[in-house]
């Protein structure tokens, strides 16, 4: 005699409102999709605000041809709300929480990756959107949506004295600038360059200087001067100007390059100090042209880094709430989001999309 | 009342039999040169070998745009041989200890990198040859000649047991493999990569092998094979078949990157595992095309070094002498050396050659 299981897939399934795509040529527009009722482990959320991420108009355009986008597509990675629902086994969270969740939503919890708290390196992750479904099939549904459920181990903790709004990208956008400045430990005292003040960069200025660092930001706009000062910058450089950069040369420890367009980064590495580092977090298409000399010379290093593990981005977070640091963002109504992504092509946001996700339900 | 000071200046200068080039076009050829006479803290010593770097070579030839050479110039940086004279301040040398010099004879020996014994990295330092000589004028003359006089610091003490014409590349081609695999941890069980097997390459593999790691070679000659599992490489990897690099996947700790010659060097990133590093020893004039996605995917880095500081090179040298390791050299006369330096352009050497300085004295 067979024993029913109680499985995710068996435990059925609910709708939920959101916003999709059907091709990489059509508009965001409201749908209903599936979701798994919660299984034993799991965290239900009504999603309160998600942030838009470059990555989310890459993945609906199918812009990545290393990761094909199987329609409908529903991005979203940087998600907070309200839990409402928990599973049997869940002890984090109670319906109620707050709650966060980024880019991965599952991984195999027993490579070398994950056993170090690397998450984002496993080689089984699921991200929120667009991973194969293990549970009801199909690709998993990022927040685009009213609801989510999530795995409780990859759901966060979110400090009670913060904006909703502006937590929403510290998911992605947070994570990823924050993640390389603790592994190439910017501290106290330490001269750290952002080049790049757009979504990533102006995290990246705000964490800098919360960790005591001296923060010089490259741009090539002297507009946003005044800006970068506000975000907590000390100076900044204009990175067309061979003057201005020559100054600095040798003189930084570590610098991030969140510059997805072309650029000479040779110019940057010349300005790192002996064992200084430049980390990458964004990667323009074609190649960078890479001197060696410049590396050789002061046993500099250039590496990438992408999004952080789960512990890492709790602990980003938490660092979050004791400095009350959020991103800018501008909030908009869901219904807008087709002419944000048009505006974030053309860097017109200060610094980043959060979705208001009341206005799904209203809409 | 002016009372005379007795400076390494006026303490004078006596002559040496040496082989110089006159111009970037003419051969190297005897001469005679001026040395200064032995100092309170400089140590004199017999030159017995020097091994010929492909440094040389580009000095000599005036290949090195921001290094124009002073002529005449006398190379030379891999010198090894025996205390005949100290000046009265010396304590680590006295007369008949062997001694050997490498690429530095002089540095601040304030600056940050100087207190932290990274000599190498100093803004002041003193190359063995064509630098500004401090002492008697011009430029400093290098190893190939009878004698040197060098300031104590920058003299290193050679094990016993080691074969003196093998010794000679450790002062160079040595110190420069083994500095960036201490640096970046190479230790027992590590899985190392070393592209190229040349004078450098060939001191990679043995350093590896000794610090305990799992050798791989990297190479476009399957003729190579033998001369690099005798040298102490575990397997060979023919860099040109995509299948053979492709199986290697993520899974270096470390890879060593010995080649000036143009090479693709994303296809190593890619061996890479999480948090791997590739150090470049060698550049080539045209910049690498380097893509950011591998970098970012696994938090690998790309980092340069050149040589090492005076305390890793006594280091290095006390190494060699517990594990048996010296270059393998082929002797050649002095008269010989524009010949070699044909060879050496033609890679026609295993692995090294080293002059033994009896037959500048002869000849």
């Amino acid at each position: 005699m067979s024993t029913a299981q109680v499985t995710p897939e068996s435990r059925g399934q609910f709708k939920a409102k959101a916003y999709s795509a059907t091709s990489a040529t059509s508009q965001l527009a409201p749908t209903m999709i599936s979701r798994r009722k919660p299984g034993n482990h799991d965290v239900q959320i009504e999603i309160l605000f998600c942030g838009i991420c470059h990555s989310d108009l890459h993945q609906v355009r199918n812009e990545w041809s290393v990761m094909p986008t199987i329609y409908p597509c529903i991005p979203g990675h940087e998600i907070v709300g309200r839990v409402t629902k928990v599973g049997s086994e869940v002890t984090k969270f109670k319906p109620g929480d707050l709650a966060a969740v980024g880019c991965l939503v599952d991984s195999d919890g027993s490579c070398p990756d994950c056993q170090t708290g690397l998450e984002q390196f496993c080689p089984h992750l699921t991200l929120t959107y667009n991973s194969p479904d293990p549970h009801i099939g199909g690709v998993t549904f990022g927040g685009y949506s009213e609801s989510i459920v999530v795995k409780d181990h990859f759901v966060l903790h979110v400090p009670p004295n913060l904006d909703l709004a502006g937590v929403a990208p510290l998911l992605c956008a947070g994570i990823t600038t924050y993640s390389p400045m603790r592994h190439w430990h910017v501290t106290n005292g330490k001269k750290v360059g952002v080049i790049g003040l757009g979504g990533l960069g102006h995290m990246a200025v705000k964490f800098a200087r919360a960790l005591g660092a001296h923060v010089v930001v490259f741009t090539t706009s002297k507009s946003k001067k005044d800006d970068a000062i506000r975000l907590g910058a000390d100076e900044i450089v204009i990175s067309t100007d061979p003057a201005q950069m020559k100054k600095h040369t040798g003189s930084f420890d570590f610098i991030l390059d969140t510059v997805s367009a072309e650029h000479d980064i040779n110019a940057y590495i010349q300005l790192l100090r002996r064992d200084g580092n430049m980390t990458l977090v964004g990667a323009p298409d074609k190649p960078h042209a890479l001197s060696g000399f410049g590396l050789l010379f002061q046993r500099r290093s250039i590496s990438g880094s992408i999004i952080g593990g789960i512990a890492e981005t709790q602990e980003m977070l938490d660092f979050c709430g004791k400095h009350n640091i959020t991103a800018d963002v501008e909030v908009i109504p869901m219904q807008k989001v087709n002419e944000a992504y048009e505006r974030m092509l053309r860097s017109d946001v200060k610094y980043r999309f959060s979705i208001d996700m009341a206005s799904l339900k209203s809409g």
